[in-house]
């Protein structure tokens, strides 16, 4: 950690003058933990910090990813512990219109059982994080264009990434403190990965969108992986004579769970958080970005309930795209509401100010940081001039998997002939089995009635566009001009997708993978109209790409500096933003008073289960939970019960600092055991992701004990506890 | 009080076995309030029991009623703090579409300015109670008819209260214990009211429906009344020369308000509890009354929000009803939510298992008891085979005012030529006053288009029932048949409806007037509609009645052995279920934990008011109230801030037993002091109507505080402030 990071007498003093309730922000580096030694002490920890430094050690080396969640190794088989909605993809790619075990759930008694999650699904394991700052952005001549400037760092990754990736091994060169440091990431990368355990909807999904980022929660949130190896102990394709991988540390869990005002370690991938941005930036976001965000996702969900009204086999085709846009839209709705009326915003105006400020009082500052500063503000204003076209181009593709396909097979076709390095590193051969197990997976979520009304919406807002933000290829083949009514381009629209949908043969499995190698003549050969569609957008496509990287280099040289600036003036210790890369978050077991006379409470129990109960939709119990619940009732022992609740606890708040991709963390307690999973965060607090709000944030997790009691009272998994070393 | 409602012993005993946090289930008759001197004692009550017993002495003479409503004095100059919620009726008599007091509120800086209520507004104060059981049941000849029993008491009733009523008084003698107990209350009459001061909806009313009956709560819901004698000091009816009443006693408004954990007594009228009904009785009101209640009331609101659409003038009628509505329909689905899934009813079976096992365990009880169980029984199972027909032939008055009138009008004609003894109670001398009032008041919220679409619902209704459960007359004048298919039976209704409002003029204030002391032949005479159809129905409510009264004269002999009953199997001090007498309860200041994970904090703040507001709807502050805020934010000192919560405090919950009629309860201190006002219950309580909550009941009142801060920092009503002795 370089000195510029760390100013420990200055955060020790902020940390005694705060109030003893105040949550600690902090997505911390596992390295800056041990810095943090004099907090943890006060706390209460009496362990060493550094065991939180330790990657390739107990227990940091047990925290793993499955990309866009995070996981855990709790036994020496491999088997993993995440969130239940975090294995949707796995339930969908195994159910059938007549099993549906994202209803279900499934258990695994035996090995033979665990069902494969299908290609594409995958477990890291981070085994080494190295400073390479000096690699990536050392010795860049100063006369370099903003163009060329983000070849030289895009081919400085892509060299030290192929030099890194060897037996096995996944790498990742990432930008921390916006590009003022990097990082290589090496992580071994599992491909067999199979079901263990989902419990029902009515336990892993309870309370579902209603209880959505809200408390009082009772939620089961938890499944079960196993990672699988070739017989060498190395990564392979699934096989059937794969065996359970043997990691070199794994978590005990523990069946005490967490108490109220307990320490808890949360180590998990949280995704992305934004709290370096400038003022300008957020303000944007609120004013255009999230209302128009959470506007067209409630158009889509009510569009894609329209669309799978009545049909089994649609409804888990459009599941996890359904639950993705009902969860986006009601974080961001609470993101909105953090930022305005919570005030997010108009202290991140104070903070922008007060850095103005401390930059105009001394000229050496001024010389140093305002230029950046300047520039930060002008590339903003400048991003806002096109944004209706650019956002509308943008959703095209990710309106369509039809069309993103198309498109990905054209640029493969394309990027193939160049030499790997001088690829676009989304097309490097390093990704190519990826592409592959995409093209192959997409058979399960894919169908043209799913595709039509999502890109249709998408259409008709570029059919809307103003004159001078056109998208003249759609212009083109359309049949769309700027100002047209509503009825006549909505004709269009609907002539043009059934000649789309119609003339492709992209849905068809065979046909897809057929064309994963061949040559761009022979892409463009197949006369498909979806292959069509994506060549005539590829030159404005590509027009964009170049402009981004334009933007990308210059913002690679101001926004180190103004993260300088921020630095600088902050003192102290500082967290950088959330990347999707291993972090450490700690903070304590504690309710909240989330408003005016009310107060949450720190856990919950099984008893708020059966009060929300109803027998229907979300909040609908499977009967051996319900049975079991009345076995306890009536006098049954159990060694997960709570005395001082007096039931089996469910959920718990914790002020940790967490985001979206920290779903599965495991919750360790001071000893490292596992004391529960995280899950979610509280709707009040969303808004964090932009500034941490040290008074409301709180996360939630799933206790170990309710866990350990699903499998014992309701699933009778005698195979799942023995294998943990419970009994 | 007889020694059969105390048994000290046992009581105390039984509270120190109690958690110290149970709710104290009582609404005490005041006299009864002595015998509870060990509770309160416990409870830290330092004074002499006795002062809440004495109705002429202090506090309790200075509790008043406002029928359906209780109050207080809270000046020497008969100044009466009430709810806002219970000056609806002068609000709306006193608004017009351009001034609507409803929203604004009003506030009389003189005496000239305080605007009479308009002629039906009464104030009653309490100035005797005795018990009269042996005058009223004592020596009734056993060999009576269960239909000349009923005769007998009701004649005896009149009797009383015929002598009772002189110099002004208004007297009633009440049933208690089911009718073991009879006692007569005597009240003075206030007929001059008016209005001093309401605050803006946005205060008196804020949260509105969203927030009825919920915690946390930011209601300012308080208002001023005062009440007005001729120059002698006595009751007249309202002239500008009348002079306010100086009350005997009145309650000094305390500047502390009521902290967490104080002692405090709620004086008032409660309503009506049900706690003493057969589980078949609140059966029958789980499976049948509640839910066809809530049905109705939700389709009726729809109905009325329709009809009112764009018309500020049909709202401001519309008012009173709608918000009527809207309570009992939330009310009704809290109660039917704590019956059902709070398990109220099945609470209610064992009782009522544990009184039949008692009964049966000894032949002197199975004797004593056992025919009046099992008579009720069969009571109730006989109601049932008629209720649909029963409900909707009762409801066609509810309905329609027009009809209900003409009711009364022709009813009115066919009592005045009997004594004035013989009449049928509701038409006697004592009553026709308030006749009168009505059919004025009428003026302010009749109207054919409310009134029509509320009858044609009834008719609806009737055009369904089954066979042998008709309605004839209606069959007869309307055109129905059982079985007829909907469409028809509508076109039949709108043919009648058409014909009965271009038919009556009773909508006419003078004609409606000049009917009140005409005679049977003059009414039928007019030809008027409405009558007619009064007069048509007119057999069969004079047979409903005739049926009514004979099963009253059994439920007369069978209630007070049921209640004798129960009284000897629980021992111990018992308070009489509501019946809109004079009541005491006490409890204290504290929150409770809802639901499962979660805590309501017993006070809420300012901070809270400004959090909800959003500047529509239902959570619109005032500017008044904001700019206060603003100024208080700003460093303003304030007398009524509260340190430890570092607001002006709000609204604050207590576990006193309350129920509706206790809207504008005096809540007092030890001292008698009046700390707030109490005007709502939490909806997960409101079940406790028939069966007590020990955990879960709250009630919710305003702190005397956040009143005062309204006057003196958002109104700046200096004259208001004086009157009550502050500063």
């Amino acid at each position: 950690m370089s000195k510029a990071f760390r100013t420990t007498v200055v955060l020790v003093a902020a940390l005694c003058a705060a109030s003893p309730v105040a949550a600690d922000e902090g997505m911390w580096m596992p390295q800056q933990i041990p810095d943090l030694a004099p907090r943890l002490a006060q706390l209460g920890f009496t362990g060493d910090a550094k065991m939180w430094a330790d990657l390739t050690g107990f227990p940091m080396n047990a925290v793993i990813s499955l990309g866009g969640c995070s996981a855990s190794f709790i036994s020496p088989d491999g088997l993993i512990a995440t969130n239940h909605h975090c294995v949707q993809g796995s339930l969908q790619y195994n159910s059938t219109p007549e099993k549906n075990l994202i209803v279900d759930g499934y258990l695994a008694r035996t090995r033979e059982e665990e069902l494969s999650n299908g290609p594409g699904s995958r477990v890291w394991v981070t085994v080494a994080v190295n400073d390479v700052t000096d690699a990536i952005t050392g010795k860049l001549a100063p006369k370099l264009t903003d163009r060329q400037r983000y070849d030289a760092i895009e081919r400085r990754i892509k060299e030290r990434t192929a030099a890194c990736e060897k037996d096995g091994l996944r790498c990742r060169v990432a930008s921390f403190f916006e590009g003022l440091k990097y990082y290589e990431i090496a992580q071994m990368e599992i491909s067999d990965v199979r079901l263990v355990y989902a419990p029902p909807q009515g336990i892993g999904n309870y309370g579902g969108e209603t209880d959505n980022w809200q408390w009082p929660r009772h939620t089961g949130d938890f499944s079960f992986y196993r990672a699988y190896v070739g017989k060498d102990g190395k990564p392979a394709a699934y096989s059937k004579d794969n065996v359970p991988f043997r990691p070199k540390h794994f978590l005990k869990v523990s069946p005490k769970g967490a108490s109220p005002g307990e320490l808890i370690f949360v180590a998990g991938y949280p995704g992305r958080t934004q709290r370096h941005e400038t003022f300008a930036e957020v303000k944007e976001r609120t004013e255009w970005g999230f209302p128009r965000y959470v506007r067209r996702n409630r158009e889509m969900i009510a569009i894609l309930e329209e669309v799978t009204k009545g049909s089994k086999e649609l409804a888990i085709k459009a599941e996890p795209r359904m639950r993705g846009l009902q969860n986006g839209m009601k974080k961001n709705e609470g993101v909105l509401a953090g930022l305005v009326k919570g005030g997010i915003l108009a202290r991140k105006e104070e903070k922008q100010k007060a850095l103005e400020a401390w930059i105009a009082a001394d000229p050496v500052r001024q010389k140093e940081f305002g230029p950046a500063l300047a520039g930060l503000a002008e590339m903003q204003a400048e991003s806002e001039k096109t944004r209706e076209k650019d956002a509308v181009f943008g959703a095209l593709y990710m309106s369509s998997p039809l069309l993103s396909t198309a498109n990905q097979l054209y640029r493969l076709s394309l990027e193939r002939p160049k030499k790997d390095l001088d690829r676009d590193p989304s097309f490097q051969e390093r990704n190519q089995a990826r592409i592959k197990e995409g093209l192959e997976r997409m058979e399960r979520s894919y169908d043209n009635r799913l595709d039509r009304p999502m890109l249709r919406y998408v259409l008709h807002e570029a059919a809307a566009l103003p004159a001078g933000q056109r998208i003249e290829p759609l212009d083109t083949l359309v049949g769309f001009a700027a100002g047209m009514p509503k009825e006549e381009a909505a004709k269009k629209v609907e002539t043009f997708l059934d000649a789309l949908y119609a003339g492709t043969r992209l849905p068809e499995k065979e046909f897809r993978l057929s064309l994963f190698d061949a040559t761009t003549k022979a892409i463009v050969d197949t006369n498909d109209t979806a292959v069509k569609l994506a060549v005539a957008l590829h030159p404005m496509a590509e027009a964009a790409r170049e402009r981004e990287k334009a933007t990308e280099g210059k913002r690679s040289r101001l926004r180190p500096v103004y993260m300088r600036a921020l630095l600088a003036q902050a003192g102290g210790l500082v967290a950088p933003d959330a990347n999707s890369t291993l972090r450490v978050t700690f903070g304590r077991v504690m309710g909240v008073d989330p408003r005016d006379g009310m107060r949450y409470l720190p856990q919950t129990t099984l008893q708020g289960v059966l009060d929300k109960h109803t027998g229907e939709g979300e909040f609908d119990a499977p009967d051996g939970l319900l049975e079991a619940a009345k076995a306890l009732r009536a006098g049954k022992k159990t060694p997960y019960f709570d005395e001082k609740l007096g039931d089996v606890p469910v959920d718990f708040m914790s002020d940790v600092d967490t985001t979206g991709g920290n779903s599965g963390s495991a919750v360790l307690n001071a000893k490292g055991e596992l004391v529960g999973l995280l899950f979610d965060g509280t709707l009040e607090t969303v808004a964090s992701d932009f500034l941490f709000d040290t008074e409301k944030t709180r996360s939630i997790q799933v206790d170990s004990r309710y866990l350990l009691w699903v499998w014992d009272a309701v699933e009778g998994a005698k195979n799942l506890l023995d294998e943990v070393g419970i009994r």
